[in-house]
């Protein structure tokens, strides 16, 4: 099966009906399929789509190739100063984005992100887009909390994996940010960093949980309904790339330092990237280039 | 310490500078007294004030007496076609009244609820009085269910205490809805109960903590969030007593069902009344009258 | 022109691929046809769709017809204990249901409508199975406040035509509400009852203008948008069929009273009926049966 | 009577209860004092409070003094890099913020404001900070249409006062943005300026009108409610000040450009400093400074 499901591409042939697109249009691709008539669809939730057919999921081949075929109302145009390297860039974004709507970031929200792999890099760059006006990630890892601090992070909380830390943690966190948090994205998805979220949040707000570590979860689930702190749930995106876009038009959002590493598409140049995106170290996202 | 936070009453005496209430009016109790100046107290949340006192609950004595000193915003007048005993059924059903709210159900939400106890049972009315088209209802115990669907529930379903019947139970409330599940308001509170809530509940909609019976929890937290099922935390109430109190005077909602004994306030019968409540059977509300 | 775009009917065909419906079904038809492509239908929005198609506006035929072909998409089903008149009377309900949702009305919201009407009527109704606690209606005609009266109206307000009244309207219309009016529905739409509707509601609260009587109006805009009162624009409604159908499905809504003539689909029955109801007289809904 | 509500200065002495604030901060001044009570403050909605007392609205005196009595609630601590001048202009920043609020204006919000006065420019700034994307200002005036560019409008049309033009003017308007108007903010209030705002704003959006110019308005309502476009009023403010003074601290607002006069606070300095307001010409907003 063909992986892969973040990409952009150049039009090479459209369909008879296509009026939206012409060959050698630059696109940033959606990679998700939904049916367009079942109830989540008709309410705009199509990426709860039971029928969704997704680059990459079986049984849908995904992105990494040479060609695809994909609908035209998928395939977003891409504004000159935008490159198709910054276009497949959208996919990831978007999950940022999402979650940052879902949560209703705006310029009164403070924020906290759990986790500085890529999902809790965008989610950064999305709610300082969307106007959050302090935002304090954590990690377990020193190297990565430098490179949230220089995609502008105001602050880094160093934290462990051990459970037995979590009121530590906690106190850490809220000194660090020094007033509420309002609103906590758990782009990890573990017992640990769902419980510091659930207890660093202010009473009455929300904990979005992105990151899909562990099915089943051994929470302080109570305590933090007792104080209304709600859990909403991200899962992928909606209606997401024209905002995508435009923050990359605009240069709200640069997406250019998360894209460490480059490659051709060979067979070598892509065993290279394959092994070098799973030592992890710097690797933030491997980019193959046509 | 006084115990009791559920209470109605006549006025005896009121401050010089009280204009809303005059001796003798009949008035049901809000029994928590917020700061007023807090953020959340500003933003209207003032449940979540972590400066209220409350009613019997250390180290604030209760209502269980003959006279109690409360201020005059918390005391609500009551029409002359609800009684005194109806006016203390306030403080349960708004949190009932207030999870609806939280839980945005109209006339377009198909509720469940987990647990006819008390709190379940002023949640299925609440329910009703919000619009909710049809309601299904669930305990291990079928008496309960009985009384369940005397006061209105469409549908009751019994499930177990066993966690390995989650799926089991699942689908019994399925079949019994017909359609998804828009709203679940878990009024237990044990892992049995949020499972099968989360698992029941249709994709990108939401379940209701109300029921706080366990500090952890362990659920399959993350399937929920896959699907967009949010969970809300609710505590107590704010701002439902003139709403419950139109619920009683139009008839919307009948309370006098749950009160299934009565009691003077003496010593004997006020601890014959603790036995029966204690004993639980087919006791609801227990209520004392001077 | 064939005109007519209230109606229901029997399936006598369908489409190869149409799974949703079946020879002798009932349905009801929801009379506009959308283009789905647009960001006015993608946002849900396709009341507002620039290229709507809908029955009995010009190009477009409408429905007073033995026969129309119509997508099966908007076709609704209707229940046993719903007759086809009750089901083509989803049409001018859903105008009412639109505006409930949109000025969000539910159990704390005291209602003012100007125009006992057709569309006042059915706004009446709707407004009662959202929930209005307490609601008001208005005319000119004291017959038509007494059939509002009977349709559950609390309070019915004769008021004037005359511009200068408004004052002595709103004072009367206050006065018979008690408490402050929390949305307002003008059914009519000329300068005297919009006048009236945005100085009798409450600061901070909805007008609603869904009768659009007139093209130019004249009003004092400033003083209402210095109370914060907003206008929200009613046009048509979208998703409501569904809805409806539950409504006179549960009982909830009784749609019965409105229709008061009925004829058959002959030459002379139509011109008897065009007659009774250009007349106006006690001629609510008149209605065609095959 | 004295006049005068944008104020900011330093506290030369506390009540005895107050504890936010100590001798020598530099703080800026909430003009309005709300009763706290109504209904209106209880919902959160103070500016609309029927008993406000508010400075140089009579019969309360304004705050053009050497010394102003006022709540300690009311005085925000302004950070070190906030000037007093700057401080003070939280007034007219607070109804650009109000008005965002109200109309929800985020990154997906193309912006049109009406009127490049000084309450266009504020509602330009806070737009701008609340993230639009693309922000249009009209004016007849040249001269200020320049003004609104340097401060960061992305287009400016020159508009005429003559309601024959608000075709042509609509036509300009939506050439010069070249997609669709999501929010309109009427910062005049005349027919002329609410029509085009009515006309040029995309169907299901808003308008919000600001300016207070004219009490009775004949303006195309109801081809704007059949295009579901609302019209929001706004007054004044609420809860604004801590957001405009981080928005100030943060750098994403600078006022500083809007201060083009300023004076001492003698009898020949304040009769010069009236003068050079009244005659309009470059003045924006002048200040004195004590």
């Amino acid at each position: 099966m063909v992986i892969g499901h973040e990409c952009a591409g150049i039009i090479e042939e459209v369909g008879s009906e296509v009026k939206s697109l012409e060959v050698g249009d630059r696109v940033a691709l959606e990679p998700g399929i939904s049916c367009g008539h079942c109830s989540l669809c008709k309410a705009g939730s199509y990426n709860l789509c039971p029928e969704m057919r997704f680059f990459g999921s079986p049984p849908t081949n995904g992105s990494l190739a040479h060609k695809v075929v994909h609908p035209a109302k998928l395939c977003y145009k891409l504004p000159d100063n935008v490159s198709l390297e910054e276009g497949a860039m959208c996919e990831p974004l978007s999950v940022g984005v999402h979650a940052c709507r879902r949560a209703n970031v705006g310029p009164e929200t403070n924020v906290m992100i759990m986790g500085s792999g890529p999902i809790g890099l965008v989610t950064l760059l999305a709610a300082r887009a969307f106007g959050a006006p302090r935002i304090i990630i954590t990690d377990v890892d020193v190297q990565r909390l430098s490179i949230a601090r220089n995609l502008g992070a105001d602050e880094t909380v160093k934290v462990s994996t051990d459970i037995e830390d979590v009121d530590t943690d906690v106190g850490k966190i809220q000194n660090a940010m020094g007033s509420g948090i309002d609103v906590s994205f758990d782009c990890v998805g573990f017992d640990k960093t769902m419980s510091t979220a659930l207890n660093a949040t202010r009473p009455g707000s929300k904990v979005c949980l992105i990151g899909l570590a562990k099915t089943e979860m051994t929470v302080a689930l109570t305590p933090a309904a007792a104080r209304e702190v709600d859990v909403i749930g991200i899962f992928r995106y909606r209606s997401t790339w024209s905002l995508c876009i435009e923050f990359l038009r605009s240069g709200k959002i640069d997406v250019k330092p998360l894209i460490t590493h480059r490659f051709g598409f060979t067979q070598k140049e892509i065993e290279d990237a394959f092994e070098i995106s799973a030592q992890g170290g710097n690797a933030i996202k491997v980019m193959f280039n046509l």
